[in-house]
């Protein structure tokens, strides 16, 4: 790769946009020592930005800051150009808005130096929808970097690039945030929505669905997970979770038993053909999710991992509202 | 009501089946010190059931024995109806075979003795579709008693009934599961796969959906919730996480925000249509879910239950795999 376009050493972050999503990435690159320079058309800019980090620091230094890190390393700019001027790596956290992301990455990756990555942290737009107008000579350092709310505590970020996003910049983006602590899946090529809000959004239209049709109340669809598959997810996803609900058997005694489920109205999302070559390929996978470990074990960890979890999620509620810390909730 | 429907006080459970939910019911009744008879028609099914209880108790004792609680207060059967005599409470956990359940049910709800409730944990069959063809002199004890997987340690159990139930049936079932300390979803009508295996399903037939068509791996899938979203769905369900990702303004934001994402492809599950009174009942909706509490409030609660799942999910891994239990994963 030319010389120019190398990914240079991280210092300093632009921050667009000072909103929930931006703003909670301020916080976290100024935990982790980087200094960060922020734009946000907002009047108000700066005081949204302040809260959002006055509000993250008491998590973030409970986690650990790292050395130097200052909640004061942060510097509001007239214009998203002079933001970018000087920073390392570019954040775009800018309301999702097709017209207004297409314009603002065209001016950012303009501004940007050469080897400096333009990310987006959008929800679900496609860079290649994105850079569609944008300057070839430019377009080549942008790329999604999608993180979820907030960004200061989820570990997660999704990392892919367009049609006319530069490997080295998915790279570069991709071991930056690696470097700083996050949990990366660097997708090989575009999905709308990527992998979570895939996953999260036909969550969320059923429950739409469910409330439109006086189904379910929010709260009944709130509590049903909070105290139901909720508790299970972050300790195994959903395919290591129906590995274990297969007991012995795992993911394959799952699929052959709970197989004529699929076609069962459990939910308005049509189902796949379970395929013998989707069942192998959930079968294999759950044995990679699961890392050769054996069942008995799996079942121990998940054990151990759901009585804290109750246990953590009770206290913190108990220590806003004064309520019973016990978990038996 | 009559006075021989007058549901019994419960000290004996019969568990029909000895997989791992019914391994697992078994369990949770003997650890809130409850004498459980059980039968299962495999050969090998007092090990199998030994094997789930013993797997379990050491969790079940950290979250705290009832007085009494036994272990070894379980006696197995030779058939379904001995295991059904005298017991004041049925749990069935068959395999999720339609005519299975339907001839099995049938022969529960004759054995059980005058006010005993018959709950089914069928995964998703409406009670109305397993009891068509059952006596309906004793139609009127059989309701849905869904839990989920491990029962003994996940507090939601979703309870209802079907076209031939019994209120006073379905009343009892849902008491004694909070009296034994179960979260219960009272549903008012029948809908298949309930409440929380509708949700679930989604995100299971959008992760299909992404395997079948290699746009994702299942461990890709099973990282992207448990970095990600399954975070936070512990502390605050569905719901109520879109209202803290609207910021100030709350779910009334995120919905006119992001409503028009609804129509994107983002999931395979087609949305319904936003209209002006699903908005309205999703904004009241989850102010009901935040109880009236300021966002600052359910920010810093959503903060310290993040935090504290992380560590009490690496710690939990570390158990088990000596690995760091810093929780920055």
């Amino acid at each position: 790769m030319p010389e120019q376009q190398r990914p240079v050493t991280i210092r300093t972050v632009a921050c667009i946009g000072a909103g929930v999503i931006g703003g909670g990435w301020a916080a976290y690159f100024l935990s982790r020592g980087l200094t960060v320079r922020a734009w946000d058309p907002a009047p108000d800019a700066e005081q949204k930005l302040r809260r959002v980090i006055d509000a993250a620091w008491p998590a973030l230094t409970e986690l650990g800051l790292a050395e130097g890190a200052d909640p004061g390393a942060i510097e509001l700019f007239g214009t998203a150009a002079e933001a970018v001027a000087g920073a390392d790596f570019v954040q775009e956290s800018a309301p999702e808005d097709l017209a207004l992301k297409r314009a603002l990455l065209a001016e950012l990756a303009a501004a940007a130096g050469p080897g400096v990555v333009v990310a987006s942290s959008t929800s679900g737009f496609p860079m290649s929808d994105m850079a569609c107008e944008i300057d070839p000579a430019v377009a080549g350092r942008l790329v999604v970097g999608h993180p979820f709310n907030p960004p200061y505590l989820i570990p997660l970020v999704e990392v892919v690039g367009g049609e006319r996003s530069e490997a080295w910049a998915v790279s570069a983006a991709a071991d930056f945030y690696r470097h700083i602590g996050k949990s990366v899946i660097e997708m090989e090529r575009e999905l709308p929505g990527f992998i979570a809000n895939r996953l999260q959004e036909a969550i969320w239209r059923e429950a739409l669905h469910m409330v439109a049709a006086g189904e379910a109340t929010p709260e009944e669809i709130d509590r049903s997970i909070t105290d139901g598959p909720g508790l299970r997810w972050p300790v195994h996803g959903p395919c290591l979770t129906f590995h274990l609900a297969g007991g012995e058997g795992g993911m394959a005694h799952m699929l052959d038993h709970f197989g004529p489920s699929l076609k069962a109205p459990w939910t308005r999302l049509e189902a796949p053909e379970l395929t013998p070559e989707l069942r192998d390929d959930m079968v294999d996978g759950a044995e990679v999710s699961a890392g050769g470990r054996p069942m008995a074990e799996l079942v121990a960890e998940r054990d151990r991992a759901v009585i804290a979890v109750r246990r953590a999620v009770a206290a913190a509620r108990a220590a806003g509202a004064g309520t019973d810390p016990a978990g038996r909730s």
